[in-house]
């Protein structure tokens, strides 16, 4: 049936490359028979032809330059896996502006020039699709564009990098500290020989600019996130956390709330008996809460070749769908009819309310909490708990572990440098928001 | 914008009708802006006009009979949430007559009915939507169908009935008996007054049907599932299977192995480590293993007006999508061509292979035990680990408690004949199968 074929040109022939190419092949006759598409790669680009592959690339058409594989080629669907911004961003505005569909799995495009990018689709009336931007093999892109559409969502959090999640769960694990761990992770290639963009939070940061563009109807805008690493987590903290009953995870989360809407980064407590405390190692799980189906989580791969090839192929077969049929019912690029995505007031991280984990070291002496206290008093700050730990009796410092009712961040931010210019407190004092994730 | 609306008929204002009338109009604007769809309800139908519901129906063409209404009425969408059998499947099959696209919540009605329906909608070139049938607001029929698409699926489970969840989850947190759990659970809500359906495992059986027919690529088949319910599930093993690591959960199973497909639901210890060992209450929880995504899991409401009306709006919407484009671009009904749509091998329960907790009560006296392990040696089951419990000495019965390694359930079931006719042997042996969830 030459008429349910469609052809592919495929950019990048790394890890996700590869996998592609690979699970095409692989499953050609399952996707048939679900699809009832046949999808051939006629032609593919990387920038070293003789580089050692994971994939057989023998008998497609090779270009080292992909601008000149767009005007030479006679492709349906390109498919732009090489990551990064620049050579990315020009391939997907050449496709467009050639009339071809793009498909791509890379965040930093699509949260830094998704606003262009969705405006050159429009233009030229083809799609562009990202499912696997975001959470790898978890398709969390489509459940929120079209299935969770009838909602209005509240907030959505997820543990969206698994790089960040690898560390934290070995470090309790095996009570390592964060950088052992990390050379660890970079061994298994879990962590990147530059780790800054997943355990500084940048790489999260782009996907939940990209999140919070679906789910809540405001243009992509990743410099208004708020964005925390991992890299001052250490294992004490961990352990206290699971003491006190929760969880260590880095979070990416967005919330709308009456004076507007929270982005933020950051590691935080979630109490353990959340499905989220319980999702551990490479793996990403997102929870939208929502007003109709209430929370709803969703869980798998963040990364890896075939699965991330799995969400890549996903959106090939949409697209192909809609180029057979000769349909153009697509669901809006960012979930929202373009004039319908709104500019929404995006509260600073210090009108944020949270509650508060605090580790300080003290002098060892009567009357050192009473100075402290008094300082959150002063501020408003109300202390839950207090977890004082006295194994280090002998020692000139202990540790003090606070835990806080919800505080405008401010306060705490104030208090805190208050705190740490009393004598008695020793070295920067620990602090790491709780969430609750109630529903 | 006259051209972008739709007009709906909704059959049926119960839990789930009163839901979508309620949702369309609660989140009108938001489901514009997303969709740019208007979707306006024409006229409704129930057997009584004059009940006390949840939703305002003043203003809306009441019919008391459905089918009149089809025959009348200008609408494009029809909203099957009647439940049910034998009047649903009349107004599915006279909607399609009519050209009217169908939306359904009715699991019953597919399970039983789907594959003549599916038929009827070819025919007819018309879209019948069931998202709502299975696991609520989980839209897990659009993940299998939509986002797994290039994956062969290995094997799927699903805690997808909420109320045998909610039942034993409340035995163990509350150290109730079933029925008393269950009385509670009738005076909530959480269970029908005739729980049989649903503690019997009938329900999950239904969805269990669809989702394996869209897993597997086989015809709807109900009958070849093999069910068992919670009825024989006790406090004691709750207890016993929570120290051995493992919580009980009610299991709807398919998977793909060598020699054909497992169909099954039933009980089941599952590794307290599991995400899905740890979806407590009235929720539901499917995941899905497969090929290059790997094991990814879809958490949410099971059950609820509005929790089940945001998967019907959603596709509402797909369904309005495709006739405001004028798109044939469908989806196959059962995820598959249909033509490719092929009978497998189902396993009859006595070949699958399992792993087995054994709770067998016996005289308080030595010897017992090796009268029972011989019989487990003459039919090649391997005991991995036994728990007897000394907490009963002075009784004349004690528990035994076995865990076995994996067998082919025809050994166990034999040797369970033979170890219950033993005279040392007290009552029916209590059998639960273990599965590890391993991807």
């Amino acid at each position: 049936m030459n008429k349910n074929k469609i052809k592919i040109g495929v950019v990048g022939l790394g890890t996700v490359g590869s996998g592609v190419i690979n699970l095409l092949e692989k499953n050609k006759e399952e996707i048939l028979k679900r699809s009832g598409i046949s999808i051939d790669i006629t032609c593919i680009s990387a920038a070293n032809k003789n580089k050692k592959r994971d994939c057989n690339i023998s008998g497609l058409k090779f270009y080292s330059d992909p601008l000149e594989m767009i005007k030479l080629e006679d492709i349906d669907v390109i498919v732009e896996l090489i990551g990064g911004e620049s050579l990315a961003k020009d391939i997907v505005l050449k496709a467009l502006e050639n009339k071809i569909h793009v498909v791509t799995a890379n965040k930093a495009l699509i949260a830094l020039h998704g606003n262009e990018i969705s405006k050159a689709a429009e233009n030229n009336k083809c799609d562009v699709a990202y499912e696997a931007s975001v959470a790898g093999a978890v398709p969390i892109i489509k459940v929120i564009r079209e299935s969770l559409n009838a909602n209005i969502i509240h907030w959505v959090a997820g543990i969206i990098n698994g790089t960040t999640n690898y560390i934290l769960t070995e470090m309790l694990k095996s009570k390592k500290s964060f950088s052992e761990v990390l050379k660890e992770a970079q061994a298994l290639g879990y962590a990147e020989a530059d780790p800054a963009f997943d355990v500084g939070g940048i790489d999260a940061a782009h996907k939940l600019t990209i999140l919070s563009s679906i789910s809540f109807g405001i243009p992509l805008n990743f410099n208004s996130i708020y964005v925390e690493g991992i890299e001052d987590i250490e294992l004490v903290d961990l352990n206290y956390a699971k003491e006190l009953g929760y969880a260590i995870k880095h979070l990416a989360i967005g919330r709308k709330n009456a004076d507007g809407i929270e982005l933020r980064v950051h590691p935080c407590l979630i109490p353990k008996s959340r499905l989220l405390a319980n999702v551990d190692g490479v793996k990403n799980a997102v929870v939208v809460s929502s007003d109709a189906a209430g929370p709803t989580l969703y869980y798998g791969a963040g990364a890896g070749s075939l699965a991330t090839a799995s969400s890549v192929v996903s959106d090939i077969i949409d697209i192909s769908r809609k180029i057979i049929f000769k349909s153009n019912a697509s669901v809006p690029l960012l979930g929202y009819q373009a004039d319908d995505l709104k500019e929404q007031n995006i509260l600073n991280i210090k009108e944020v309310e949270s509650r508060y984990y605090l580790r300080i070291r003290v002098t060892n002496r009567p009357g050192v909490l009473a100075e402290i206290t008094k300082i959150f008093g002063s501020k408003s700050i109300s202390i839950e708990s207090i977890l004082q730990k006295e194994d280090l009796i002998n020692d000139k410092f202990v540790p003090i572990v606070l835990v806080t009712h919800s505080v405008i961040e401010k306060n705490i931010f104030d208090a805190l440098i208050d705190i740490e210019k009393l004598d008695v407190v020793k070295g920067k004092i620990v602090k790491i928001r709780i969430e609750e994730l109630d529903s």
